[in-house]
C-alpha cells in the first residue's frame, strides 16, 4: 500500500465563465467540484493505475464531509483522513471560456490545534508501518509546525519506509534536511530552495542539502533527475498541448509506482513523463487516458549517465 | 409575521485578496460565509429590526445545510425552507484590498423538479395564511417555471395578504401582470421592464402594467415611488460612502415594516432611504448600526404630492 499525506486537503471547485472581467458580476455556466490537495490528487492517479493507496491528513466541517464523500467514489482508495474542528478549505478555479485561462483563489485552510496535530502523528506512525512508500504533499495548514514534514520523514525512515516529498518554501527547506528519499520540486520551488536557476546544478545542490534523489519538473520540457544511481533528463516526444493541471501530481504518482516496483531510474522517469503528458492531453484535470500513457512511454527520450558507484 | 420567499437561496462566500490579477493564483487572506439570496438578506434585516419573520424557499445538499446552520444563529427568524434534491448554489465575491472593488461569481442554482415545485406551492399557501405580508425576492432556480412569481402573487392576493416583489428580467415582466402590491426594481430592471430610462415615467408605466405601487431604487440618489396615494422622491441627506451590498435589501425590509405597520408612504420612504444609507455606512454587507439609521431618518428629504383621490 502507498500512503499519501495531505495535511491541507481541499474541496476543489471549478467555474466556467464566458469571459472573466474584474470588478463585474459573472454568471457561472458550469460548476465542478471534487476532492483536492496534492496528496489526494496523487492518490487518485495511483488508484487509476491500479495501485492500492491510503490517504491521510485532515478533513473538517461541511467541506471536509464533501471531500470524503468524493473519495468514496474512487475504487481502490482507502480514506484514513483524521477529523479536525476547523473546516477544510476550498479552492476556486475560474476558467475563461474565451481564452481557456484559469484564475485561482486558494483559501488558507483550517487552524489545526496542537492536540489534533499530535493525534495525526500517532495515527500516521501506525499507517506508515503498513506502507510500502509514503508521499508528503502540498502546503501546511495554519497551526501545523513548519517543521512538520521533517518530523514525518524521520518517522518513516525509522520504519524503513521510503518517502517522496512534494512541497515548497520553508516547509521544503526544513524537510530536505531530514533526508527524504525523493524530492519533487518544480523549477521555481527548486530555485527558491537552492538559489540556483539552472535545474541540473540546483538538483545537485538539493542533494547536498539532504535529499537522496531530486526530480525537478520543468513543465513542457520534461524533467531532470539527480540520484545516487545517476543523473538523467527525460523529455516528452513533442510539445504536448492541453490542461497542465495535475501534470506534477502525475509525476509524483509515477515515481511512487516505480519506487515500490523497484524499476530502474531511467524507466521511472520515462513513465513519469509519459503519465504527465497523458494528463495534459486529457480534457479533465488530473485524469488521463491509459492508451495515451502507454503509447507515450516508449517515445520519451531519457538521456544521462549512471554513476560509477551504484550507491544505494 | 412577515414571510420572505427565496427560491434560489445561496451560500454567500466573500474572499479578500491583496490584488485581483486575472489568470494568476491568489492566496485568500480572509474568508467569510453566510446565508444569502435576496429574501434571506431581507429577512436578516427584518429580524434585526425586531420584526418576526419566516423564510421559505429551497435548500439542498451540503451548501443548503450550511445555509440553514447560518440561519439558526439569527434570533427572531423562523426557517421554513423546503428540501430539494439538488445542492443550494454558492456565490463567490472576491474583494480587492487595494481598490476595494468586488468581482462576483454566481452559480446557477439547483434544478428544481416538478414535484418539488408543487410541494413548495402547497407549503407556501399554508404559510401565507399566517402572514401579514409576503416578499418574493431574487432569481428563479432552473426548473421553476418563469411564471412562478405570478402564481405566488395570486395565492397571496386570494388570501388577502399584500406582496412585495423584488426581481428582474422575464420573471418580473410575468409577475407584474399578476398585480403585486409593491414592486421594488432598481433603475436597470425598471428600464428593462418598461423601455423608459427616466425613473418617474418608468415607474408610472410599471403601474399601468399591473403593479399597485412601484418603488425604484436609484443607488446613491435615493428612490422614487409611484403609488395610488401619490408620487414621491426620497433623497439621502448627503452622499453616503461605503459598501453598497445589501442597500436594496434594506429598502425592501423597510418597505415591508412600513406596510405591516400601516405607515403613510412618505414615512415609509424616509425609513427606506435611512436604513439603506445606514447599511452602506456599515463595514459589513447587509448590516447596519441602529444609531446611524435613527439619526438619518429625520434627515431624508421626501418631496412629491399625494393624489387628489386617496384611492386604495
Amino acid at each position: 500500500m502507498i500512503l499519501t499525506v495531505t495535511l491541507n486537503t481541499a474541496l476543489d471547485i471549478t467555474y466556467r465563465v464566458r469571459s472573466l472581467r474584474p470588478h463585474t458580476s459573472h454568471r457561472v455556466s458550469e460548476v465542478c467540484e471534487r476532492p483536492g490537495g496534492k496528496g489526494l490528487n496523487v492518490a487518485r492517479v495511483l488508484a487509476a493505475l491500479g495501485r492500492p493507496v491510503t490517504v491521510t491528513g485532515f478533513a473538517g466541517g461541511a467541506t471536509g464531509e464533501m471531500v470524503r464523500e468524493g473519495l468514496r467514489t474512487l475504487p481502490g482508495l482507502t480514506d484514513a483522513l483524521l477529523p479536525v474542528a476547523g473546516a477544510t478549505r476550498r479552492t476556486v478555479c475560474v476558467t475563461d471560456e474565451r481564452t481557456g485561462d484559469s484564475t485561482r483563489f486558494n483559501e488558507p485552510g483550517p487552524m489545526v490545534r496542537p492536540a489534533e496535530w499530535s493525534a495525526f502523528q500517532r495515527s500516521y506512525e501506525a499507517l506508515v508501518a503498513g506502507a510500502d512508500a509514503v508521499a508528503l504533499c502540498g502546503s501546511l495548514p495554519p497551526g501545523v509546525p513548519v517543521g512538520a514534514y521533517a518530523s514525518l520523514i524521520r518517522t518513516a525512515r525509522a520504519a524503513g519506509v521510503p518517502v517522496l516529498l512534494d512541497t515548497g518554501g520553508e516547509a521544503l527547506r526544513r524537510a530536505v534536511a531530514a533526508r527524504p528519499d525523493i524530492v519533487k520540486p518544480n523549477a521555481d520551488e527548486l530555485a527558491e530552495l537552492t538559489g540556483f536557476h539552472e535545474p541540473t546544478r540546483a538538483s545537485q545542490d538539493a542533494r547536498r542539502r539532504g535529499a537522496h534523489s531530486v526530480v525537478a519538473t520543468l513543465g513542457a520540457s520534461g524533467l531532470v533527475a539527480a540520484t545516487p544511481e545517476g543523473r538523467w533528463r527525460a523529455t516528452p516526444p513533442a510539445r504536448v498541448r492541453g490542461n497542465p493541471t495535475g501534470a506534477g501530481d502525475a509525476v509524483s504518482a509515477a515515481l511512487l509506482a516505480g519506487l515500490v516496483t523497484h524499476r530502474p531510474w531511467p524507466d521511472r522517469l520515462a513513465h513519469a513523463v509519459a503519465l504527465s503528458a497523458a494528463t495534459v492531453l486529457s480534457p479533465t484535470a488530473d485524469d488521463f487516458d491509459r492508451r495515451d500513457y502507454e503509447a507515450l512511454v516508449n517515445r520519451v527520450s531519457v538521456t544521462g549517465e549512471a554513476s560509477a558507484a551504484q550507491a544505494r
